[in-house]
């Protein structure tokens, strides 16, 4: 579905008049993300000259940002103008943690219950959780929260890897990145499936065959199925135990994940990283469409609106496993996991933040995972900056990569 | 919920090498609309170049446009660049019929249950309606056709009208105004409703004494209420007689509408100018969420996805009346409406076109309404082509009424 990624990020920095900084980015695979930075240059004029400081600040400029009457239009909540709001509300999260001179989780963690729900939009969510049902699941969370945050710091958070499973891998490939993935500690890894059936199974028994039993092989068909087929395809796989499939057919289609889920059972189902809003968020859970719910941090409306998306999981006691790769999801969303074991379900059981290796070499902060799993982030801030040099060498299109001066 | 519009238009034209022109636009309520072009300008690298004619290009076209794979990561088939291809698969189906010489609601009627077929993209809808399902639908509606087109031609199609509704008229505004539609012949008229329930019950209660018992009024929320807060807001509405309840909560929100329309039963539900794209729609009438649905020309990718959408409500027998109003939208849907009675649904039970009496004066088309019933157009193309007055005029950011020179 994604045949030539020509990974991308419209990236913003937030100057405060204190001289501290916010950086921020959405993600994109390439054509389209100038289009992303002219919405973060109109939505611009909601930002500058305000103060953005403290979770009530966070929580006003996030719903000025994603309430515009105009804006909304081109909406609302989806799209273009919601990628340009998470850029925008990450890069705002990052100053205010700065300033308080801790990692973004720890920042997070460290809000009351009260400030946690004022940074939520509730608006379009009161039938499935209200701010009174989420201030009982964050206070049933506080006792103990300092224990796992020192837990957190001691021991790092699950991690999973796609790094052997991409398509195009030879077989002897994805046998040897898979042994390599389970020698490091990881306890799942992931495949990419959907282009050929027998290529998946051939591939799939022998990464089975690598790891045995006790390894957890999630398959990952990024969208390409109808409902039917992505029951018979997956049951194709069954004998080989997928522990989940992920992104089944379009990430709109929450009655036709219910399906899906309902026909595979008991493998699991998992979508997240296409899925642009709150309010479909609330209803892949409320349809019992999902086994594990896959946030994003630079889709939905950044930081605000997934504090209310774990809360909504909480509520449906369904695990959180965010989508990570790309450019920089994964120094971010390890924040948003961390602060979930904290603060909201306190729970790690089947929880795992996923990992892709490549690209961290441009974050100042870059995430780290040792032994399969993800240090906690020390560093102040959402670890969103990227280093000076690699800003200015891939800036498009004057930069040096682009101009052909490189 | 839109306080402010500053009604807008991202306006295209293609030329070709035979001079023939087509032209599109998709329609925004202001801030945003300059993001919208910019998105086309990213999107006409599939159009500039190629041959667009028939509708086999026109389903080429369409499906280049919403799977261009970099570009499907902003979206999938959503928000800014969903807009920005409706603008451009409209101006190519203007320019297709004006070289047929038919106005598009005849060159549509013409076409073939194949070639209506080969114009929708199929993916993701195979759970609700198989092509093998609309072809049929299509051929049972070939008896009767070209009676039905002569039928329209002299008869027009219903419409209703938005005028006497809006919030902020006096009572006696909204009483002279109801009276005068019924005069004009309109069986239908709509009030907007939501910001305050005393204002609406009198308002509704002043209206309804005015017109009668037969004649239907619908009430329009624009999004405003949580699922509770619609089903109880509506009930206090009750006694006047609402025909349906129009966008009562988020238009993602398929759930909340099935939940609405369940409680709310006989009152009927409405919804679609902001439902993103078809999955969306497949969704609402697999859910038995709306009773009618509202199909928007340039919100969803123009004229080929509105087919898929008017099939689909075929398969559920829910009858299409499409949101207009704004700028332009009036011209185009009368269009899809007018195909759907011909060749799709073959029927003008309970179906309404909405009519918003202003901007018409800026096309060289504009839609006409005698005796409460559009008239059929009969110049070629799409009615979408704006006089070149109007567009030098109004121009953003250098037409005189922007740089002051007017």
């Amino acid at each position: 579905m994604n045949p030539d990624p020509d990974y991308s990020a419209a990236y913003v920095v937030l100057r405060a008049d204190d001289g501290h900084e916010g950086h921020g980015f959405t993600f994109t695979i390439g054509r389209g993300n100038d289009i992303c930075c002219a919405a973060i240059e109109a939505l611009s004029e909601h930002v500058i000259g305000t103060d953005v400081d403290g979770p009530a600040g966070l929580g006003d400029l996030y719903r000025r940002l994603t309430h515009d009457s105009q804006i909304r239009w081109l909406g609302p909540e989806k799209g273009v103008m919601h990628l340009a709001a998470a850029a925008i509300v990450n890069a705002a999260w990052d100053l205010a943690s700065r300033r308080a001179g801790l990692p973004l989780w720890r920042y997070l963690s460290a809000l009351t219950p009260e400030e946690v729900v004022a940074c939520v939009d509730w608006r379009y969510l009161s039938d499935a959780l209200t701010p009174d049902e989420a201030l009982a699941i964050l206070r049933a969370a506080e006792p103990g929260r300092a224990e796992r945050v020192a837990e957190l710091e001691r021991d790092g958070y699950p991690a999973y890897t796609t790094s052997p499973g991409w398509l195009g891998y030879s077989d002897e490939k994805v046998v040897r990145l898979a042994r390599e993935a389970v020698a490091e500690g990881y306890t799942q890894i992931k495949l990419k499936v959907g282009a050929d059936l027998e290529d998946d199974r051939r591939r799939f028994a022998a990464a089975r065959e690598a790891v045995g039993p006790d390894v957890r092989i999630a398959v990952d068909a990024n969208q390409r199925w109808d409902v039917a087929e992505a029951i018979a395809w997956t049951s194709a796989l069954a004998e080989f135990d997928p522990w989940w499939i992920e992104e089944p057919t379009s990430p709109d289609d929450i009655l036709g994940h219910a399906a899906i889920r309902k026909a595979l059972s008991p493998i699991k189902v998992a979508t997240g990283e296409h899925v642009h809003n709150r309010v479909m968020f609330k209803q892949l859970l409320q349809a019992g469409a999902v086994d594990f719910v896959q946030i994003d941090s630079a889709r939905v409306a950044g930081v605000n609106e997934n504090l209310a998306i774990l809360l909504l999981a909480a509520k449906f006691g369904v695990p959180v496993c965010p989508h990570a790769g790309g450019v920089g999801l994964c120094e971010l969303v390890r924040h948003l996991s961390m602060f979930d074991y904290t603060s909201v379900s306190a729970s790690l059981d089947d929880r795992v933040i996923e990992f892709v290796d490549h690209l961290h070499e441009h974050f100042l902060d870059p995430a780290v995972v040792k032994g399969g799993r993800y240090l906690a982030p020390a560093a102040p801030g959402y670890s969103a900056e990227m280093k000076r040099e690699s800003l200015q060498r891939y800036a498009y299109p004057d930069g040096p990569e682009w101009s052909g001066n490189a």
